[in-house]
């Protein structure tokens, strides 16, 4: 039996269940992370850009747009909310992979429950096999894949296509032919960091994923052998995998369960760094202008990621630890709004920038790092994060992600709404209809 | 300046006066070609499949489906008539690198043609402008990246980005941004061949294309770098690459005079020995029961694309070489009927695959083979072809690109309506609106 099929095969069988309380609630707590980036990044430029491209092309009117008045076709909301959701790079993060769980799978589902009714204890259900397909499919490759591609546009394509075939009632023959087809889509590579097409190819996976879904309940055919087949996607996008990764002890482990959520807007490598300058912020009341220098030791991988010295543009910042210390020190934050070009170019933040160097130590865990800051009278501060907030060890609580989700619709829905779309979604379960979201995610 | 910087500048100012009458004709021919493979591929199951599974999603009625009497909107035009355009194995194809060159390009190119009026002369610019892009684009890895992928829905999606842009007026920036965004979609590994998924990946390319112009119109960014950076296509896609290849004597030589046109309805690699057999049926009018065993001799490339010893069905029946040996021989023809469910498991032509033998001879060039039939009586019958029809060396002739559209359109359009078609593409240079091409291409 082929991956593919064993994976069909248990996305068919499922019950909710069976499913640990623990899990169903973490991913009631990435639903609303989900809708909090979604809302939130829903004024970027690369949603407006996005929108007017493909206007002219889609049926209309079948879908929300989350955060905005527009609504569109379900094709085209899967690749539009996915889009508005990654775009503040704010979604949710599978530490292990670092793939993004929920822009393919959540927004590829909510397209779905607005052309026929899901029930929240369905879509939860199919929203948790979607993100176990992915992250699955993620852990047997990213460390030989995500040097080179966005694992979100390529492992993701499957989950959202899992997802899917799930809420349409597909069998396991359809749904590993969707699974096939999913395949035959993954795509993106980490050349597009920093630019909007970074965003687009996370919604794209969303799109692409439910594109296979449908093309699948037509009796459209693909590969089985998609998943471990010689020029098939482990094979072809890893130089080296584990294949086990996808199977073993299915059904009885949750990769939910590893799911976590930014404090931070960018990249989690950076999240040690910040945590230790905000913490260095309120502890001291440092005025930049007395700083001398700052010294950052992070995790090689971290450095590899976002080792941008001078960002040209707010979007470009997001991949700059300098920055991200920089304006952490300046702002005692690290929002959306620290990652802006007016913030980019602030003189307290460039001049804080320049001064500021990093160095790479292999012992240094990915949530742990160190920050040295020497002041001009010859003062030295350090901070040490061993366990980064948002990390596994360290998580956002339930009250950490409402007020996350408060903060990102401020400015794009009243108060009132964000504290109903909270409410709804801790309802979720209860709910006959998960559009009911959706609406309540839409601006009026 | 980025190698894609320099694409884009030689995309905005192409002009068709410096473009020699041969290349302007070869582009004609492959049109031509084309028109008829998506005419007589739009009733394969794949199609309908897919048009089922996306009517409810598009906007409708803005452009042909070729072939049929729907019409659905330009996104997904340029999708299922890519797909149609391929599903026959039939299209045409760039001999070096194995690339399809119509398929991405006029694909999209129709698609906007049917959005806003384009004259034949700068439909066949743009179509010259995205099969140079994509051509050079391949040339610079097929080497080291065809065992794994399918190029045209690699390098093919830039074809389609470049000549959408050169149309809609793009500036060199917009069109730099749109290679980025078309490098963010590449995508389909070979896993998928002898399904419909594989043509979906070649239609994919057209319609990625084609959303990544309409993207950067709306000024959607994407990197620069997408072609020659380190997680950009070339280093990613590709083990080893040539990077010089995609802009030496840009504008100077022309790619599509390196296009060819499929005698016979499957992948090149199997036509030397197709055609050996169809010589050797026509010559000595060989009563299939009474041989004994065939021998072929090959490229060893041709026997790894196509060495499927039982194929199941008639979609994989076109990576055999033993199928299409023993059709060939039965039938004396290898169109698109001989790779059909019915003929893979017709019995004459199922025990003469079995009497089939195949072995590679690295010195062999792939336009050759070497076909050894020994009959039951002793007499051993052998054909050794040195160029193959439908080679560089030994094209079809415009007459025969008029027969072969005409057999494709056959139990779809009315002869005279293929006829009509024809007679117009060959005067594409003084049409006002090529939407005239996709009106006569529709079934009424």
């Amino acid at each position: 039996m082929t991956a593919a099929r064993t994976l069909a095969r248990y996305a068919v069988t499922e019950t909710l269940e069976k499913i640990p309380a623990a899990a169903r609630h973490e991913a009631t707590r990435s639903i609303l992370n989900w809708l909090g980036c979604a809302v939130g990044g829903s004024r970027h430029p690369a949603v407006d850009k996005a929108l007017a491209a493909l206007a002219p092309f889609g049926a209309g009117n079948q879908c929300t747009v989350l955060g905005r008045r527009e609504r569109t076709d379900a094709l085209n909301a899967a690749l539009i909310n996915g889009l508005s959701a990654h775009v503040l790079d704010f979604d949710d993060t599978h530490l292990r992979t670092l793939l993004h769980p929920s822009v393919p799978v959540a927004s590829a589902l909510m397209a779905v429950a607005q052309r026929q009714p899901i029930d929240g204890r369905d879509f939860i259900q199919a929203f948790i096999v979607g993100v176990e397909i992915e992250c699955r499919i993620a852990n047997a490759i990213w460390f030989a894949h995500n040097s080179h591609w966005y694992i979100t546009g390529t492992a993701g394509v499957f989950g959202a296509a899992a997802a899917v075939t799930r809420v349409l009632g597909l069998d396991e023959n359809a749904t590993t032919h969707a699974l096939g087809i999913a395949c035959a889509q993954a795509a993106g590579t980490r050349e597009m960091a920093g630019t909007m097409t970074k965003a687009f190819i996370h919604g794209r996976a969303a799109q692409n994923g439910l594109l296979a879904a449908l093309l699948a309940q037509q009796g459209f055919t693909a590969a089985e052998s998609s998943l471990e087949g010689q020029h098939g996607f482990a094979n072809v996008l890893a130089p080296e995998r584990d294949l086990a990764a996808l199977t073993a002890g299915l059904g009885e482990t949750y990769e939910i369960l590893a799911n976590s959520y930014k404090p931070y807007a960018c990249g989690v490598v950076a999240h040690p760094v910040i945590d230790a300058c905000i913490q260095l912020h309120n502890e001291h009341r440092i005025n930049p202008a007395e700083i001398a220098c700052i010294a950052l030791t992070v995790n090689p991988r971290a450095l590899e990621l976002t080792g941008i010295k001078s960002p040209p543009n707010g979007l470009k910042s997001k991949w700059s630890i300098y920055h991200s210390a920089a304006v952490s020190l300046v702002d005692g934050a690290a929002g959306e709004h620290q990652y802006s070009d007016e913030r980019v170019n602030a003189p307290a933040v460039l001049a804080l920038r320049g001064k500021t160097t990093a160095s790479a130590d292999a012992r240094l865990p990915e949530i742990a790092a160190r920050v040295t800051i020497t002041l001009k009278n010859g003062t030295v501060l350090e901070k040490r994060i061993d366990r980064v907030i948002g990390s596994a060890e360290n998580p956002m609580s339930d009250r950490d992600l409402e007020t996350k989700l408060r903060g990102l619709a401020d400015g794009v829905l009243p108060a009132a709404q964000a504290d109903a779309l909270i409410a709804l979604v801790w309802r979720i379960g209860e709910l006959k209809d998960v559009a009911e979201l959706a609406r309540t995610a839409a601006a009026t």
